[in-house]
């Protein structure tokens, strides 16, 4: 685990969201981008050297809508950039965390990514991603 | 706001909590502090620019104890660190977000802290800080 790579927030509405985090923030987000695959519109925002995505559900099939729906707008996870998923995925589940994903899919930001469950993490939904070299 | 300057997560038992995080991050924690006027104890872990703190509640009374009594554990705040906190304090309050403390207070890890309410925020509670120079 290299370092916080983003902070993922569920919003409800990614416009609004937009405008208020750049009031938070005291700039503009810088890329927006779909994730399909996940019914997810994302924002990215830069901190330091890390990120605060925002994720806005497409559709009720949405993880997102999901949370929404049951915890209302929030943190909804953490994600931390680490060198060799595969490894870190390996090592985690050694250590008794649950992944979600038996093996790495791709995420928003041209990522690999896997989520370990909170169940097994103190209640925090942990994001473990990796930069895809092309 | 410069950066992440932490996360905040709630949990019940801070030993088995630093253990969990040690496995986790593959690092121990590299110190612990009670915040008396919070009725927290808390613990530290690096990763990056950024840290992680694990906060238990030492009574009733505290926060953190309410927190995990209503959500369980989990992520409680976003801390972005600042140059000027009073600065910060103001131009956040011009903007519409409603601050929990009107005068800055003395936290963990030797910062000046104010909160943001997370009904101004998206849901999440945000925490600005400053180092204080002695």
């Amino acid at each position: 685990m290299q370092k916080i790579e983003h902070i993922g927030i569920a919003v409800k509405n990614l416009e609004q969201s937009n405008s208020l985090f750049k009031k938070l923030l005291g700039q503009e987000h810088y890329k927006t981008e779909e994730v399909k695959t996940e019914s997810v519109i994302t924002s990215f925002f830069r901190t330091g050297q890390s990120k605060i995505e925002l994720l806005q559900a497409t559709d009720e099939t949405s993880a997102i809508h999901k949370y929404v729906e049951k915890y209302g707008e929030g943190v909804h996870h953490i994600a931390f950039a680490v060198t060799d998923i595969y490894q870190e995925m390996e090592r985690l589940e050694k250590q008794g965390f649950q992944l979600l994903n038996k093996e790495p899919k791709r995420g928003a930001d041209n990522k690999l990514v896997c989520f370990v469950h909170p169940k097994s993490a103190n209640g925090v939904l942990v994001e473990l991603c990796q930069e895809i070299s092309e």
